[in-house]
């Protein structure tokens, strides 16, 4: 009946989104155990790490699983961004008593490439999924080659059909509402960004391939609206986040159970793209969206010494707390029960 | 079952959104007819006008139907703002060889008021529907004293709570899909509207009464989505614009049927405030959302004229190709063949 669940021969519909920086395999082999598609994010991963955890995720189940990997281009950076950035953050540095201009480099995000796919190989994974469009097709063919399912977000139709050409095996159609990063890339006008309501339907009237449906689906109504809008399957991020299986910081937690949950926007302030996260006061102050941060992922490594030393004195106004747009989903319960909960009405 | 159904005694849970400037009481007639709720836009009808038109809604139907009036806050002109605005759109008045300081006032959009409230007592329509919150309590207790339920728009759980604090019989949830003017009222700021599958389950979950889903919705298949999300009925409006009995330019119609329709923001360039439309020129080069826009409705006067210019060479440029993100529901047939269609699953 269900065309992504014969394709992989998983049990429920439902995929969990991979979450780099919150998540690793405790929550992909919770998902995968309860019947679902679990996902190991590998963007903030070392090799030695990401090797770490497929292993850890194949000792503990025999189910299909998802790897996920970043592949963006990356930028070479400039001294004129990097000082247009440190200018925007000084007040901030100066109002903690740090100094902008010894910031380490922070977290980046690593793109997929050879030596990554050397790491994955062994343990071919049922699929692996891309954000930000295509690796090279050199990569794109390994990958394909040692018998992995490809799935990548597409935003908008035209990615979806730019998808679909390259020979996909799934399209996650990514509605505005979903936390984290936009897919985008195509375009980076995010006003081409549209709802699960408006994408959904006009992607899976686009494309041949089964379509995924993520952004703001919290429970088994929002699955079942998916699945009427013509989705072969969800994939569900923030829902997951209050989970035990998950390393949401305390803080991270606190505002996902607020009511500051309810307001979220589109930032590049964390990393240089745009992605959603609850709304903070360096968002509110720098506007979410600003022309100071520089390119993907170059704005990270100086804004994450606000981050850490705000976070150490309990505050999340400089954290990327990310959310998708219903977060009243999130609950502090086994992973294995969201996933059985979002197909309850199946 | 249903109890917006029950509540007015319609056939389908089927409402069809008041566009004000496209259509009048042809189209509200012929939804009625189909079993759904038509309604009537009055935001830019003179009384004689609002007059004509619900008569000839009581001449061609028994049926239940919806009168619908903007109730903002008429702003006081001021010089310089009309100067900021005038000053963006000179360059475009000097490309026509136009002056903009001869700019004639345009259609304006009329608050609902007790002059019009006197117009519509006589007809007792079962439904009078409010965009931007609501009137004045006095104007408020006037209509629901002669029998009239009550809906308005929330674009945000706050703004659910606060209209059911004021006694409406249903609220409409207007996702960030929905064409044409963001109803939001308690806020200002666009980062706090939230997609359909979002904003939907929220309001449901934070109101007691029916909830109508609004924005993206284009098909039975979304209709189904909307009800499984918890909607009691849904509010289509860009399916509708095709349609004969809609007064749709072709130069809107064209657009609509294009690639082009697949691109909307949210613009305050047409009126002063937020509403969705295709993007076109003076969006893009304006830029969707600006500054220099004087508050709503006071920037129509001086682009109306530009609008005018334009449609008169067959340019849309300067038009507000007004549409939600999904327009593929938009047929060239008879209303009460949308209406049926979107009830098809039920």
């Amino acid at each position: 009946m269900n065309r992504l669940q014969d394709l992989l021969d998983i049990e429920l519909p439902i995929v969990q989104s991979p979450m780099a920086g919150v998540q690793s395999s405790a929550l992909a082999v919770a998902v995968c155990n309860a019947g679902g598609l679990g996902s190991l994010p590998c963007a903030m991963l070392s090799h030695d790490a990401m090797q770490t955890e497929l292993m850890a995720i194949r000792a503990q189940t025999t189910r299909p699983f998802n790897v996920n990997f970043f592949c963006h281009a990356q930028p070479t950076p400039t001294r004129e961004r990097e000082m247009v950035w440190h200018a925007a953050l000084a007040p901030y540095y100066d109002e903690f008593g740090m100094n902008v201009d010894a910031a380490p480099a922070g977290p980046g995000r690593a793109a997929f490439n050879h030596d990554a796919a050397d790491v994955l190989e062994p343990f071919k994974p049922a699929v692996v999924s891309f954000h930000f469009g295509l690796p090279a097709d050199d990569l794109l063919a390994r990958v394909r080659g040692w018998g992995s399912k490809i799935f990548s977000s597409a935003t908008t139709v035209e990615e979806a059909r730019w998808l679909e050409a390259r020979g996909v095996d799934a399209v996650i159609a990514q509605g505005l509402e979903a936390g984290g990063h936009r897919g985008m890339f195509l375009t980076d006008d995010v006003t081409t960004q549209i709802g699960t309501f408006a994408l959904l339907p006009q992607i899976v009237a686009a494309v041949r391939v089964p379509v995924i449906a993520a952004g703001g689906i919290a429970d088994a109504g929002g699955v079942a609206a998916a699945l009427s809008l013509g989705a072969a399957a969800v994939q569900a991020g923030t829902t997951y986040l209050l989970c035990p299986e998950v390393a949401t910081t305390p803080i991270h937690r606190t505002a996902l159970k607020s009511d500051a949950a309810r307001h979220t926007a589109l930032t590049n302030l964390f990393t240089g793209r745009p992605a959603r996260g609850i709304v903070n006061r360096i968002m509110r102050e720098l506007g979410p969206l600003s022309a100071a941060a520089p390119p993907f992922p170059l704005a990270t490594s100086a804004i994450a010494p606000l981050r850490a030393r705000a976070e150490s004195l309990g505050s999340g106004e400089f954290s990327p707390l990310w959310s998708g747009q219903n977060a009243t989903g999130c609950r502090e319960v086994p992973a294995a029960q969201i996933t059985r909960d979002l197909a309850a009405a199946l």
